[in-house]
């Protein structure tokens, strides 16, 4: 019983399902009465839902900020991919034999973003990949360094530590807390840091401050650069890539490219002349050593979005949606006023948000109401996500819509 | 100083990165000398793989054990699929807000295998999503069990040991080792199994004797049969599935549909009654709950393939795999000489099976040899995975060759 007693108190150093369950759950149910979770809709050339009850509504809670998801370039891309190799995924994994469209697209996306690209089929198959090995010190120099998460740190990576404090010592810090990393640099010689580029909630990371620790200490930085990429960047290398002149070799960016990329998948960023590291990830990065790499039309999806992101509707895009952004802050307040971030949390108070958030979909717009349990009660909203493809006379109408609420 | 040298003590518990990439990276480089890993090369309609020099071999590393991944109807789908709904994935939470597609597929493979099924990208995300849920006791009733884990589970499994071991006990076990099993369940009122259905290595799991286990002592069982669905079954339903009547309330099956399925992504089956772990999942599984579902053309690959398992064409594909398993066994000896499964370990010497791997390579056939360090140094051999597409003369001729080479 000693034995059994000794290891309960070292439980839930790092996750506590019973205590996420438990607040998810309330939210959740809530969300659910109130008819804002759960639905099955179908998704209209013109770009709005309709459920079969026929109602109709845009989506402003979904990441595809440039809707390249649904151009027609990217689905033919991946039409055309899975015409000329006739296989979806042919289950082997690539260490030993691949095909040369994986190593086609990771040139490509390579080129784009001035980095050494190898792809996963998802940012958190890429973190699981990734962040044993740097806790280990295999991609940090040999050393095993203090591992530092940013409180606020996606769960996709949050899902790690316990298996990086397996290997090494691993440490959270308060959100974008600069003093207390520094303290810990300062501490100790080796130091990775992981964190969000742009935060789901609404803020960032100060790469600069980040950038001037990694000079200074020789920090690592793992960024998850997921809702960042494609929005920024003369290529759409994305907020972080963009903060820098080239990848420092104690660097590595993480990306989705399923949200604003517009196809399916994950690039993994490292510095231009990182064969080594790539070819680490390859033979021991969990997911991608497995035979499981991006099947076949995500490949030529991402060919495709590739191609047209080095096209001028990239450009086009990015000031669509910077306009958008623009215009929302012109009329409704939030406190991400400013930033060229494509998510805006609207204050309401806890009583309110959740009939706003109904109200608003009634009138067609889909936003994301968030409350207590999953944020404290003075810190409740209304989660909006723009995106390039709404109109002006769309947005417009959105903070009509938002204004007309009691929100408080 | 005294702080971080208890800590060290109790690093590397369940993983140990500096040992597996010193045995690894062995065993990579000298595959890689001998041409035998990092190869690239085109899939030709007829099956052979061409690299650029114009070399023509078979793949027999591949786990699509019915050649289904390359059956038109499949890619059809997959294409039929892109262009109905004309987005590869609008990114959003299928919590929120998802498109019916997903959920007929759902009720496809759920009809077909006689379980509720969830799909996930990967059987990786599946366990990441599915492995910390029955840590905490919120997939087998409430309870905390001690979690036992089979000495050769999947990486992708082991991956979650330390996160897992943060919400309860953990536990390693010999491989197949039933006594150790029935002692821990009569020490433990509680207890969790996590296996493989069939080992990527020629193993398979005892599962009538875990079935009585369960039946005894209410052994809750996890079970990956990624190598064992589709190649066995009426419907394809899996060596696990196939093996009862029903899925208890106390198992959940995970399966790729990356090999034998012929398509993309993964299955996760529970009883046909559990919606609520399917809900469970959805909301906080990990992976399932973000905004990564299966992309579009996985989903329409899916729904093809899960046709094909219905028609007669599933039988006739299983009988000609089982009729190359048979041929094989009757002229090469193995171990595994007899069961169903299409993995068999050709024995051969550390001395000889790097070179017998490389002749049978340029003579036609790519094996894996396996070897010291990966394996001890008495287990060395070639890993032979045979495929319904295979014509008898082609089996005939891969064992001659077999034969034909210097083994010890």
């Amino acid at each position: 019983m000693n034995e059994l007693a000794e290891y309960e108190v070292k439980r839930n150093r790092f996750t506590n399902n019973e205590k996420a369950l438990a607040i998810g759950s309330r939210f959740w149910h809530e969300t659910t009465q109130a008819g804002l979770a759960g639905i099955v809709a179908d998704l209209g050339a013109d770009g709005y839902f309709s459920t079969k009850e026929n109602h109709r509504f845009i989506n402003l809670s979904c990441c595809s900020y440039l809707d390249f998801d649904s151009h027609p370039h990217i689905i033919q891309g991946a039409v055309a991919a899975l015409q000329k190799y006739r296989v979806m995924d042919h289950c082997i994994s690539r260490v030993r034999v691949q095909m040369p469209a994986l190593l086609e697209l990771e040139d490509s996306l390579g080129a784009l973003f001035g980095a050494k690209v190898t792809t996963a089929i998802s940012a958190s198959a890429a973190s699981a990949g990734t962040l044993p090995l740097i806790a280990s010190g295999h991609l940090s120099g040999g050393v095993r360094p203090v591992m530092v998460f940013d409180k606020h740190a996606h769960f996709s990576m949050n899902l790690y530590k316990a298996t990086c404090a397996d290997e090494t010592e691993v440490v959270t810090i308060a959100h974008n807390d600069m003093n207390a990393l520094e303290d810990l640099c300062k501490k100790h010689q080796h130091v990775a840091y992981v964190c969000d580029g742009t935060y789901s909630m609404g803020g960032f990371a100060p790469v600069t401050d980040l950038l001037a620790l990694q000079e200074k200490y020789g920090l690592f930085l793992y960024f998850d650069d997921s809702h960042g990429l494609s929005i920024l960047g003369k290529h759409g290398e994305g907020f972080i890539r963009s903060a820098m002149d080239r990848i420092h070799p104690r660097t590595v960016i993480v990306a989705t490219l399923n949200k604003a990329f517009g196809a399916s998948g994950a690039a993994i960023m490292f510095g231009e002349n990182s064969h080594d590291n790539a070819l680490l990830l390859e033979r021991f990065g969990g997911p991608m050593a497995w035979s499981q790499p991006m099947n076949t039309a995500a490949i030529g999806g991402c060919l495709a979005a590739a191609e047209l992101h080095r096209s001028p509707e990239l450009a086009e895009r990015q000031q669509r949606l910077q306009a958008n952004i623009e215009l929302f802050d012109s009329l409704v307040e939030t406190d991400q006023r400013g930033n060229p971030f494509p998510i805006r949390l609207v204050k309401a108070s806890h009583e309110h948000v959740l009939a706003a958030g109904v109200a608003l979909y009634r009138a067609g717009f889909y936003v994301s109401p968030v409350f207590f349990p999953i944020v404290a009660k003075d810190k409740a909203g209304l989660r909006v996500m723009l995106r390039a493809g709404m109109s002006e006379s769309q947005v417009r109408m959105l903070c009509q819509q938002i204004l007309g609420q009691r929100l408080f």
